[in-house]
Order: C-alpha cells, then sequence, then structure tokens
C-alpha cells in the first residue's frame, strides 16, 4: 500500500463514477446541460437525489432561480455531447442545443430525449461542502426508455452502453455479463 | 419513453453503481463492515466523501459513537466477502471477522487489506434523508495499492476488477478499455 501524496487527488481512487446530466433551466427560460459524475439516489422511500456540483458552474445559478433539475442518462452514442456538455460553461456558451429535449412530466426543465431514462427533480436543499454544492433533490416523476431496461428496471448492457467517467477524456463501459456471489 | 409507475423504484435506473466497503468501529471497538453503493466523492479541496446509508443500519450507531470511518474499494475477488458485509446486520451479526484488516493511517478504524484503495474519513455531518443519513466525510487520509493503479491514479482494469451493483444479487465489471470523445 502506497500513501496518497496529495489529497485532493483522492477522488481519482473512487473513480470511474457513472455520468449523468444534469438538465436545468435558468429564471430567463435558457436550458442548461452539465455533466455529473458525483451523483446517487440519496434515499428510496420518500425519492431523493444527491448530486455534488461545483460552485462555479452555471447550473447552481439556474438550480437558485428555478429549483427544478432533470438527471438524464446518457450513453456512448452521446459521448461527444457528453464531453462537452461538462467542459463548457454555461456563463460562456448558450449549451442548450447539444440535446435533443422534449417536455417534461411535472418539471418546466425538459428532459433529453436521447437519453435512456429522465429523472425529475425539485430541489429540497443544498448543503455547502467545500469547493460544491451538494444538491439534495426530491424525485417526483421519471420516465425511461423500455427498450433500454427490463421488466424488472435493469439496465440492459447490450443495447444500452452506459457512461461512466475514469479521469480526463476517458470514459468507460460496463461488460454486459452479470456475477454472482456463491 | 415509459412513465415509471413506482417512484421509489427510481434508483433501479440509475444503478449500476459502485460498490465500496463502509468500514466503521462502535464505542466498544467493535469493528463493522457495510457495502455501500450510494457513495460519491463531494468535494476534491477540500477533500470529503458523501455516502447514503439506510438509518436502520449498525454502521449509523457506530458512526455516532466514534465519528470515523473507511471507504474501501473491493473487487471481483472479494465479491462473497463483498454480498455478506451488504446482507447481514452488525446488529444481528458480528462482521468484524468478514475481510482482512490492518492498521489506517490517521484513523482508529482498521483499513481493509484486500481493497485497492482505503479512504480515511471523519464525520463531518449527517443529513437526515427520508430512509437513510447522508454521511459527509472529510478525508483525512488515503492509501492505494500501487499494482491497482497507475501513474496518474487511474484503476487498472485488467489487474482489479472493480465492482458494480446492478439489483439484487447481480454485479457487473468494466471492459478493459477505453472510449474518448471525438
Amino acid at each position: 500500500m502506497r500513501v496518497l501524496e496529495d489529497l485532493e487527488d483522492f477522488y481519482y481512487l473512487m473513480h470511474p463514477l457513472r455520468v449523468f446530466i444534469l438538465v436545468s433551466k435558468d429564471g430567463r427560460g435558457r436550458v442548461n446541460f452539465m455533466t455529473v459524475a458525483w451523483a446517487i439516489p440519496a434515499s428510496s422511500d420518500p425519492p431523493m437525489v444527491a448530486a455534488a456540483i461545483s460552485k462555479e458552474c452555471y447550473t447552481l445559478k439556474a438550480l437558485r432561480e428555478t429549483g427544478e433539475f432533470v438527471l438524464a442518462i446518457p450513453t456512448v452514442e452521446q459521448l461527444g455531447k457528453v464531453w462537452k456538455a461538462g467542459t463548457l460553461s454555461g456563463f460562456k456558451v448558450d449549451k442548450s442545443g447539444i440535446f435533443k429535449t422534449r417536455k417534461a412530466l411535472k418539471v418546466k426543465v425538459p428532459i433529453i430525449e436521447e437519453c435512456i431514462a429522465n429523472i425529475e427533480c425539485k430541489v429540497r436543499r443544498m448543503i455547502d461542502c467545500g469547493e460544491t454544492m451538494l444538491v439534495i433533490g426530491d424525485v417526483i416523476a421519471a420516465s425511461y426508455d423500455e427498450k433500454a431496461y427490463d421488466e424488472k428496471l435493469r439496465v440492459q448492457l447490450y443495447k444500452a452502453k452506459i457512461l461512466s467517467h475514469l479521469q480526463g477524456k476517458l470514459f468507460l463501459l460496463y461488460e454486459a455479463k452479470t456475477y454472482k456471489p456463491t
């Protein structure tokens, strides 16, 4: 075992992590997309998510203005768009055209048509976490592509190649094979 | 797109998610292991993690008593142990013998010898999130197996087959191939 010298690098040890697109809308109605790998379900009952996003990002401004967001699940087919959404800043560029969108079920923020699932959320609270705000959201609706998930809501990896982020420009896919403990 | 009927199932849409072992120690000094898939880095500077754990679990009692934990990264070689740690309750069973441990660098909780990385944390705060507590921890030390990570701290997937949890008894591994946006 080697000691990690620079503790700020600890998160590399936890990567790869799943990639999501956080869709938001600012007070003037402009849609924004941001790539996030630091997002998890926070609770099933009631349904809640948590996502750590940089304090510097445009998304935070939009969330403060309108209080709603969508967590969408992209696949490798959208990798170029995922990269754009994750590297361009909404303060400098209008990112609203990156993905194709459609009306959501319950929130005013749109969902991403090309994504295999869209989870619609309302901001419950934001927690100051150093360089990020940890956004906690109530899940108020969700929809999914029934070709990408089986009847038990397990993603079908040979059909939907979901992305994880390793580091920098490097992304990973899962093997389409499951393992069981014995 | 199909509407998700039972919103409490939304987290299936976000899985698979990476698997970590949360190591804790209760006030009487007994070590406990718990499998968590709902964990992320929360900040790099200062280094912080966030993990959502059930309010029913023994780990929460231990965290309240001693305020320290380790997030360890297992591989498929420990899948049987990962399953045990995730399905047995510390209230009913002494799980302290599941993994081989050794002394940590900075916390009193031990690290897992068989894991490729161990991130040592002190509880900063806990946030009530429905059925879970979202535990936010300050990372105060970390160590890793230099054979499992390259010089840029990228996990070497052909050497270290890290686990993700799909659903129930089903786990997944990554392809040992990286993808880049074009």
